[in-house]
């Protein structure tokens, strides 16, 4: 993989200086052409080994176009800011809004990397880091963010040479320590580990491209060709049309009409003496399992879904009553802000993720891209079609890494739902809570319900499985909730 | 100060529950009123003594209101954040967006009231800091922030009764710890500090509440009763007119027409070959001096400002130029996004203060709000009037922080900006540089004229003077920014 990139490429100084101004021109022309008039983003990669020039290059990519709308980043796998979030976290936190490019130096591949080469993960897992990169890769580009990966690479003898010569400059020297040195000796476990994921993931989406990284004028010279060329067919593109959605096969519902939702048991009812008693006893209960040692290693996510006036916020209320409040969150969902809609939209949720110890609880959540943005058409078909994979891939990192989730949806029956309103309607105090919204959802009932019967199907998995409740019965329903997120949390302590 | 709050408040459990339920209507209702139909937001400080029951308060706000809409933060007097950032920059970066309420445990105050109390710093140190929380708390209350502070008192008996009861009752023994003891210990200290402190800091705009924290009923009556006072009042007054403004006694232009930009000299002009020369050894020597060990121990902040086309663009890239590209940001401010106008305006500002060893490149600035947004009048006058005090508050902040702040006015002549304007104008690469607003700010050139004098009168101050420097000729201005950063930067190490 490595062996055209050990050919001793190099570029004369000559041909540099005639190629670089207009190469420059263009560039500046094509990020003003992003900046002004695109709604996208870009991410450009830079990996490699130590010493190939990798923060050259990132500087001399940041002279050449404006660096008013380059976010350049320098990740350090340092696990200090996560307080327990998913390794991903912090490269989605990150992530450039449209219209910027994100530079990053380190990235996604940097902890696998480093990992299978010092011999902590096996090439299973690093298979399964890959695959998951894959995934996160592929959400980036069906996004719309154009990904550029550049790899600079020296054979193991140029590596030697040119750490050396780092070293000797009293200008440079600061830049060879002994993790550089301790990284060489493992040259050959990080060049193997490095094809290996660099084999996996140069996907057609998102290429590699490898960079010799001996001649500084070869190498800036390659990677401003390689952006703008990637820049200006991204900007032809977006001018000519826009993407053709592949038309999946359409989801159709069970021909004999029968589905999970209308197969639950609506009739329970739970007198208020009884449900005060238990109220009491569950909350307490819940309150002690949090304040277990244990607790503190892991964080707790709680999705609430359901119809429209299924008694979400007062499902809430009774949840979060159990909890102090200086340990949870509740963050409602309604439309994104400008910041949000400028970034892959998980990124809303992403950004509000608990640190260990701590609940974050999502009153409507990540599914609105399979539920109101496909019933409504706010999303294109092969947008909610690759969501439910992307949803997975999400909660599985949130399980992977301590979290605990917990995705409740409460349901209700038509005619319940119809009380509901009508009493919302009339009470003066709660007209605040319908709009002209539930009744427009009101009439989409059938689709809304196969929505949600496909959404169960394909996001109810063995790590976050969906809880549906039955919740006609208010009450039944609050302790119901309580039991269950009781007995998440008990399982992942035990 | 605290005899009141020492005399066995109490309410009784018949009164309590006659009361509370009429209060929780009354408080849901002002909250969606706020929710629904207003732009400010709320934030109410929970502080006090160990075991007075601010928790448990907290809780209740959170039960009684909608917590969808509350964003409670519980602050820990831990640096680990920080990464070098001034202190309130922890409780800039929770600061609620309009329409929502934060419930702060903890705040402000504790860091200054427990150093005090520890004998780290002296009253007179006390006091700056408490000058400082004054500044802070006026531009949130002026910026339209509901600002309510309550602290929970407990007598020295009292507390200790209490601390022993939480420590006898398994279910809240882990809340008594050794800091909880130690800090009983140090009461006295504690009540000195913390009388000092409310008493300097109850002000007509913000004053304090003192609760007394023995009984459970009275203290939530007490600050439910006083939550929803203050909130309808508030509601109440918004809706029956805008906050009249005081009109200050205007400023005037010095009479005799000389001002600090017109007294530049805007002669020299500097060949390229000496500009080439210099530049390369200006960078390299500022690129060295952000090398040495020292520099990790502070932060920079540079703020480009300037007549339009006087070439700040151009100044920036020279400058990153000479910096590795992972330690520094450029945040070029245009329009603010809906998550920054929904928030006091330096909020935009504080959110990319950088870490220690880090640069921020403001190409302008919070300064715009006494340029444009006065002279466009997008903010009334005594907005902008105040703006100048809490600019400096908060580049004070940043100098004691030890971040070095390096403010520079590029200034060109009238007839130069002409020349450059129809250059762009004519250059096809160069007329996304030329907008409406351009032409139109230079048709009030006078008006942005003795904005500037004003703003460089009033914020240049012996902490983060002004660098005023004549751009006509780009080469030597481009040369004397880099000096002025390096000199500032060399001053700061020494």
């Amino acid at each position: 993989m490595f062996e055209s990139a050990e050919l001793g490429h190099q570029i004369s100084k000559e041909r540099y200086d005639a190629e670089v101004p207009p190469l420059r021109e263009k560039l500046l022309s094509a990020q003003y052409e992003l900046v002004k008039r695109h709604q996208f983003s870009a991410i450009i990669l830079i990996g490699g080994v130590d010493g190939a020039g990798k923060g050259e290059t990132i500087n001399i990519l940041n002279e050449w176009m404006d660096p008013r709308h380059i976010q350049t980043t320098a990740f350090a796998m340092d696990d200090a800011d996560l307080h327990g979030r998913p390794e991903m976290w912090r490269y989605w936190k990150m992530l450039p809004p449209n219209r910027k490019i994100g530079l990053f130096a380190g990235s996604w591949y940097s902890q696998p990397i480093t990992q299978r080469a010092y011999g902590q993960i096996k090439n299973a897992e690093l298979d399964r880091d890959l695959e998951l990169i894959r995934g996160f890769e592929r959400m980036l580009t069906d996004e719309g963010v154009l990904l550029l990966k550049f790899w600079f690479h020296l054979s193991k003898d140029r590596q030697k040479r040119r750490l050396k010569a780092l070293s000797r400059d009293e200008r440079t020297a600061w830049r060879v320590g002994e993790l550089e040195w301790k990284h060489f000796e493992l040259y050959d476990e990080f060049a193997a580990a490095s094809v290996r994921a660099l084999r996996e993931t140069s996907t057609g989406n998102a290429p590699w491209t490898i960079v010799e990284g001996t001649d500084r004028r070869y190498r800036e010279l390659t990677v401003g060709t390689s952006v703008l060329g990637a820049l200006e067919a991204r900007l032809q593109r977006q001018a000519d049309a826009p993407v053709a959605n592949t038309r999946a096969a359409p989801l159709i519902p069970a021909l004999d009409g029968k589905n999970v939702l209308s197969a639950l048991d609506y009739s329970t009812r739970m007198p208020r003496e009884e449900y005060e008693r238990e109220l009491e006893e569950k909350q307490g209960r819940l309150n002690l399992l949090t304040r277990r040692p244990r607790f503190k290693q892991h964080s707790v996510v709680v999705v609430f879904e359901g119809s429209d006036a299924a008694g979400k916020g007062g499902a809430v209320r009774r949840l979060t009553r159990a909890l102090d409040a200086r340990q949870y969150q509740v963050i409602p969902i309604a439309a994104p802000t400008d910041e949000e809609r400028a970034r892959p939209y998980l990124w809303r949720f992403w950004r509000h993720l608990p640190e260990r110890g701590r609940f974050t609880v999502f009153d409507r959540s990540w599914y609105g891209r399979v539920l109101v943005e496909r019933v409504e058409g706010y999303c294109s078909e092969s947008d909610w079609m690759r969501a439910y994979t992307e949803i997975n891939d999400f909660e599985e990192q949130l399980v992977q890494n301590h979290t605990i989730v917990v995705k409740i949806w409460l349901q209700i029956t038509p005619e319940e739902q119809l009380r509901r309103f009508e009493e919302r309607k009339n009470t003066p105090f709660k007209q605040h809570k319908i709009t002209e919204d539930d009744w427009r959802n009101r009439a989409k009932a059938d689709e809304y319900t196969q929505a949600v019967c496909d959404m169960i199907d394909r996001t109810s998995t063995e790590l976050a499985p969906w809880n549906l409740i039955p919740a006609d019965d208010k009450l039944s329903a609050r302790i119901r909730v309580l039991d269950v997120i009781h007995r998440n949390i008990r399982e992942a302590l035990e």
